[in-house]
């Protein structure tokens, strides 16, 4: 039964966000439990929003796009839930994370059936020839952050891994699946190749400056804010892009006190407070500010000559400035 | 190029077992080496050659499956890499498991790379609709494991949790793929669907043998000859067919010298020394024996009329006789 379309986030929110129950199932075993608790409630609910507004300013219709979109989130929920478990996150979305309430297995198995329960969803979404081009560009993007997460250990509290292999984690643990998100949605609404290519480019774009503004957010904001202990990047000894910025540019003595909090033998809230200080003093917050704008400025310029691209284009602008 | 059709398993063998390199990449991330040192040296390669086969069976050509059947070899190392992080399991194929080489978090992130990496070969493989169709079908089963997996972690300790809930582990976590394997082998062979239904039957009933020969193994045959360490199931105190089956026609003496066993709090190796003697002595080991026989049975009555099906029927056999 077609159904018309929402004009407004208002609309098209909870249709997103009740999608993914058709996928997990409504909790009758241990597996749908857990991975209903890391769906529900739902987060920003981002990519799912980005892979339906990408649909509609191709001139598709929401519902070419709605199950894939479920899908995408029931993958990046998966992320999460591993995530938590590869960083040992208590907190999750102000919550305690899967991991923490169900056990290391049992989140391990969730996040798996999140995984196959996105994938279900997606294979399900319209015409054989655009599920199948849609669901492999989202399935190399969940390669590539899966790379990313890994190479995000390898460099934790290296502080000489240099700016562009920050930003090839952040590429690969966001950007990739914002821009596939983007992308699989103009597929599923029938896009031409060139508006197919600029969608993912504006939802690659995007998602650098949504995870720019992510790294900053431990010193704008408080944990009550964010849903996540603002000292868990440096409890993990993560080098995030405002801590390489800071330490491109820092003197010798700040150098030094950003060396000891990342060998790891600080207490992490002094460790939070002594960083703050200097990301603070040497200007870093302002200069990943800066590129978080402008990665933003350039994705919403991809989207010229789209019909129906407001929302999109809002969503860009609060990519960079969000304080949450 | 098109290649002659490979008559014998050492033909197929060397192209079942290169395939997925195409897939995981030559090693050159930590995600790539850890992803390869899961899959070589590789194990029995059932799956991927009853997927093969069963193309064959229907007159299709091998080549028809090939990167489908490697994509499935994928889930599957990637669903023994996560085994061994649940069961905190050291040791897999007769080496050390990939949780205990990397570490867990590393683990988990080369099972999700596995699983990605396999998704990519499955979507490629063929027309777009009988790739969709095939795909769909193991993402189907791969929930089923899921979920089976989290039921084996619940009836740990449990010696009461009954014969059909066991039975319902096996069909997740070994037969929903076994079966899955066939019928996707059918469809992208372009099979009737009598003959997908047929080759869905023989693959689970046959991973139903398989699985119960696994279990019972551990009374059966070595360490050095299975791979696996053989108390491991004793020491997650799992409750399998052969202890079921024993658990149910002891008598009350053996009946409390499994449910001491089962409650952890014997020593690994004399706990196993008295479940062997009790389900030796119930004659439970040959019951489970003569059930693997009649699930193989079953499976190779599902062949008849199939054109090419001599290496099936020799699979379904040695499913229930192995010996490793």
């Amino acid at each position: 039964m077609p159904m018309a379309a929402p004009d407004s986030d208002n609309a098209l929110r909870p249709l997103v966000r009740n999608e993914p129950l058709r996928w997990v199932g409504s909790g009758d075993s241990l597996l749908e439990t857990a991975c209903l608790d890391a769906l529900f409630p739902s987060g920003k609910l981002l990519r799912p929003t980005l892979c339906v507004e990408s649909a509609k300013a191709v001139g598709g219709s929401h519902e070419h796009a709605l199950a894939f979109a479920a899908g995408i989130e029931c993958l990046h929920t998966a992320s999460l839930v591993h995530d938590d478990i590869v960083d040992q996150d208590p907190v999750r979305r102000g919550r305690t994370s899967t991991a923490e309430q169900f056990g290391i297995a049992e989140a391990l198995v969730a996040g798996d059936g999140l995984v196959m329960a996105g994938i279900a969803a997606m294979l399900s979404s319209g015409p054989a020839d655009r599920a199948l081009e849609a669901s492999r560009v989202v399935v190399d993007a969940m390669r590539h952050m899966c790379r990313a997460t890994l190479r995000e250990t390898e460099i934790r509290g290296n502080l000489s891994c240099g700016l562009p292999t920050v930003l090839d984690v952040i590429r690969g643990k966001t950007a990739a699946l914002t821009g596939a998100a983007c992308q699989a949605g103009a597929i599923l609404g029938g896009a031409p190749p060139a508006q197919v290519t600029a969608l993912r480019q504006y939802g690659e774009r995007l998602g650098m400056a949504f995870q720019i503004r992510d790294d900053l957010l431990p010193y704008t904001a408080g944990d009550q804010v964010t849903g996540k202990t603002a000292v868990s990047d440096i409890a993990n000894r993560q080098p995030t892009l405002p801590v390489l910025l800071a330490y491109e540019s820092a003197d010798e003595p700040d150098r030094q006190r950003l060396t000891a909090v990342f060998r790891g033998t600080i207490d992490p809230l002094t460790a939070h407070h002594d960083v703050l200080d200097v990301v603070t003093r040497t200007g870093a917050l302002n200069k990943a500010a800066q590129q978080a704008h402008s990665y933003a400025e350039r994705a919403r310029a991809e989207l010229h000559g789209l019909a129906q691209a407001e929302r999109l284009t809002e969503l860009a602008e609060s990519a960079a400035a969000r304080q949450r």
